[in-house]
């Protein structure tokens, strides 16, 4: 298995030289003066270093080791708790939170590289801090103030650690039927009763206390989605002075067994009259939740990018060590018994497909997180675009990067033939861990769901034209450029396919329901191909003036072609797929499947 | 996890009505008599019996135990023993037999559809008898009189197993390179020397010895692939009364650690000096390997479409049994908390994609089969053409089979969503178990090369011209009808950008020597696509006059409408991938990548 080496010329090139990051940086009111490229470079190169040395050497001992309940006690794989003590002490838990609360208040767009290399170095461990995150923007977004100064710096510290309650066996994707119950209580509290599954970290050896962000329904609360609160329950009370109290009655009654992220305990949790408090308004849990599932998705989707990135590198060493068979084109290297397997035109096929997926996703991923830091830090009009580019290219990212993620997982494990079946080399780790992520945050059936119904269909394709209007006026700079036409034409192309996809389906669904479902994985994965056609023509434009100045930019405009050459024709099919309407899902009788 | 419910209506449609099997039987001069309907209904309904009620409950415990190595020995899980004893009583072993040493010689279109049944009920099992099936045909069609009648009977009986020794740990796919020693002795066997790597069933706990069949090169031997010889070798040597002996030089060294099948045993073997006989000629052995391969390889297709049917039977049971949201066309159970999920858009477009795939799948493993049988069975012109129809669909058959078997099983899986990731409902085995048939028995890639260079750039496309002469006959015999237009106009359609992207990619080969390379995995897709277009028109030109008689020919036609409306598209972007040369491939340096 190769080392770990995190890419970060690429992760410099998209942040400076194609998004200039360190100009919106600057630029952004609620974020003047935190973060300069200087910060942002030692940052990138710190966290190079822990994912390297740290947390990949703990990431195949630990899937062999899994995660152990005893008892109700979870205890994680041999060397989980050191490496996550490192990870503490280092602030990375603090990175992207409140300053207000002793967060370090960095963007999104930095944050967004830190993540691929966590979750390149293992999916399993970044969960733990993934979740805390997670429970932090919630609880910072929507929590009481006391609430947030018991409970913000503990978790940005790591000492604490969150979790996210939401799953029942009977409710996964449709939350408005859960049955776990608050009652109030006199002093303003909550007592919670029921039983969740799936629970990310719900318990572990890690940290001092868990906090549980927890949806549960009042005793008179309207049925369905609009009757559901969130509530903080913490594993051990929290006295007066932030020192630990009596243990909540919260459990953890077993943890799942899995295909994969076997480091990462799922939990299933109960609550027996636990002790909460509510956080945001009665009723108003989902839309709390919801908040916070943008930054999270994107955290999934950068997931699949890291696994992606980590079987890159294995594969690429691979197909550089491994001599078998000789080139169509003669011995390459006479001197050995056989050839390097890259010299191989379907070898080279399987890398570039990596490498071009890969690439177009962090450039997509730097690009939504751009969004993200504007609708955060920004104001007015700018704020409010950015708010509306995030809410239809969240879904997008989440289940895009994670459907490719498995896609480049695959191909990296077929790179190395049956040694990429066995566990010894890796790979097939890499797989398994990656297909959590294209179901976990809401399926990527759900994302499609996301996309096409509220994010396009139920505002007329609004948000679509923004986004088109954003690759118009690249596409209209660009048009002058000789030397950009083969990637500005069928750009534009592209662009009107999606366009013409997006409207009709908008057409179709005034009169069939089943429409907007019919369409969304389909119309989904031609956005992704679109987008990411946009990103590498992005990149081409800058790298194009520079490929004599240095060898990289000649590898990322090559890498550009064949995105156009050999991956962009999905686009057709997908169209084709899209449009053909619900009449062949819909018109087939239940008992004839 | 639903039930294994043998899919013997589908089977007897494709072999009675579409494929009209038992006039081919009595028409074939070598199988004249062996079988009718009667017999062949009877031996599939044997099989839907010992599939589900004995070969399925071990699958899962199987997984979980797996096979266990200490000091030489292996054992297989609980229940293997068992099962293995049942299904050689049943005489299952000797279904496809030479009837000269015991075997029943039934052909394989019956044997194609007993062999999916088997694989549905679990891979793991049912490679044991597999590579005895293997070794077998190796051993009948080149080992000697007296090898044959040494050998063959106890292997049929699956007394005596067999397995297939053919990679070392510096050579996979290149075996021209391979070290294993064979020298010869006085009394005319040969001492074999050299280590083998993951030898499928070299050591089990399940029959009384182990034949294995191992390349070794000669002393003198010519380098290369042409100086490969093919040996027999016992575990135990055989006395002259047939009794076993002493045992032979051969160990099995360890088991390998795998992403799934685990229930099978993956042994390195060690030969120090073991006692071998030469099967068929010297220096030939690689063709010798390669005569039972076509065999071999549409049987590693048909475990591909054996662990999508399973998946799908539990998918489909899912989907009716699990309840959440409602349709968006308002509820349709109103009496439940929700509606089942099978009446989401985007659930039956899953659902629907497993089933068109792995009826297309079918149907195009029993017309391979079919060729096989009138190749093995048939005379003269007929043979000739036969031959050369298996040789150009063989390596189609097993890639794009496990291809769609893993995308099958990845879908099966997400219908469950979370459940789906968790061992125990069985989804995700299946994704870990059928991910092994792309890579072994010649990888996916290799399979590809193997259809664009051998199969068609050497010989100008002739074979190709032969399958679509079957399929225009077809064409033309349906043109006039008018219901059939829906599938004969796309099928005409995609059929000719096949033949352009045949007849294109013959020719860029003539100039450029990586044409076939770059362009062969996704050339093998486009096939694979349009041959199943073949297979969808043919069933729906069965049973299109009949879906007012039985609602199961009806399920049928609407199958064949969504593969052409939702799944048949993906040929137009293979096409332009295939189209687009080898330049994006072979112009980025290779440290570019």
């Amino acid at each position: 298995m190769a080392e770990y080496k995190a890419p970060l010329r690429e992760m410099n090139f998209l942040l400076h030289e194609v998004f200039a990051a360190e100009e919106l940086w600057a630029h952004l009111p609620g974020l003047a003066g935190a973060v300069d490229r200087e910060t942002a470079d030692a940052i990138l190169e710190e966290m190079a270093k822990l994912a390297a040395n740290t947390l990949d050497p703990i990431n195949r001992s630990g899937d062999e080791e899994g995660c152990q309940w005893n008892d109700g006690v979870v205890t994680t794989p041999a060397g989980f708790k050191e490496a996550y003590a490192t990870f503490c002490e280092g602030g990375w838990g603090a990175l992207l939170g409140n300053p207000e609360y002793g967060g370090m208040g960095m963007p999104k767009m930095l944050g967004a590289q830190v993540e691929e290399m966590i979750n390149s170095a293992g999916i399993s461990f970044a969960l733990y801090p993934v979740l805390t995150n997670g429970a932090c923007l919630a609880i910072d977004a929507h929590g009481s103030e006391a609430l947030k100064q018991q409970y913000l710096p503990k978790m940005y510290e790591g000492t604490w650690s969150g979790a996210m309650d939401l799953t029942e066996p009977h409710a996964g994707t449709d939350l408005g039927i859960i049955r776990t119950k608050a009652e109030p209580q006199d002093d303003g509290s909550y007592r919670i009763t029921g039983s969740k599954i799936f629970i990310t970290g719900g318990d572990q050896d890690l940290s001092e206390n868990v906090i549980h962000l927890v949806l549960a329904k009042l005793p008179d609360a309207p049925k369905g989605p609009k009757g559901i609160s969130l509530f903080l329950v913490p594993k051990f009370l929290v006295n007066e002075d932030g020192s630990l109290g009596e243990r909540n009655h919260v459990n953890c009654g077993s943890i799942e067994h899995k295909m994969g992220i076997k480091a990462s305990a799922t939990c299933a949790m109960n609550f027996d009259g636990a002790k909460g408090w509510l956080v945001g308004e009665v009723n108003k849990g989902l839309a709390a939740m919801f908040t916070m599932m943008n930054y999270e998705r994107l955290g999934v989707g950068i997931q699949g990018l890291g696994a992606s990135e980590r079987s890159y590198q294995n594969a690429l060493e691979y197909a550089r060590d491994r001599v078998q068979s000789r080139s169509p084109a003669g011995a390459q290297q006479p001197e050995k018994t056989a050839d390097p397997i890259i010299v191989h035109p379907d070898v080279r096929r399987m890398l570039l497909t990596q490498k071009a997926l890969i690439g177009g996703g962090r450039a997509l991923s730097t690009y939504v997180a751009k969004w993200l830091d504007i609708s955060k830090f920004g104001e007015g009009e700018e704020k409010k675009n950015a708010e509306a580019m995030v809410a239809l290219l969240t879904p997008v990212a989440k289940a895009f990067f994670t459907d490719k993620g498995l896609d480049c997982t695959v191909i990296g494990q077929q790179v190395f033939g049956g040694h990429g079946y066995i566990r010894e080399w890796g790979q097939e780790q890499l797989v398994r861990d990656v297909r959590i992520t294209q179901i976990y945050e809401g399926t990527n059936g759900i994302q499609a769901l996301d996309l096409v119904g509220r994010k396009t269909v139920a505002n007329g394709g609004a948000l679509f034209e923004l986004f088109a209007a954003d690759v118009q006026a690249f596409i209209d700079a660009e048009v002058d450029r000789e030397e950009m036409a083969e990637f500005v034409q069928p750009l534009a192309a592209e662009l009107q396919r999606l366009r013409e996809a997006t409207e009709k389906m908008v057409a179709a669904a005034q009169e069939d329901p089943h429409a907007p479902g019919a369409a969304s994985v389909e119309y989904l994965h031609l956005f992704g191909y679109v987008a990411y056609a946009f990103m590498w023509a992005k990149v081409a434009a800058v790298a194009l003036p520079k490929v004599e100045q240095d060898s990289f930019y000649k590898g990322q405009v090559k890498t550009a072609r064949f995105y156009f050459a050999r991956l962009l024709p999905q686009a057709q099919a997908l169209a084709a797929s899209v449009n053909a309407g619900s009449a062949t899902l819909m018109d087939i009788e239940d008992e004839l499947f």
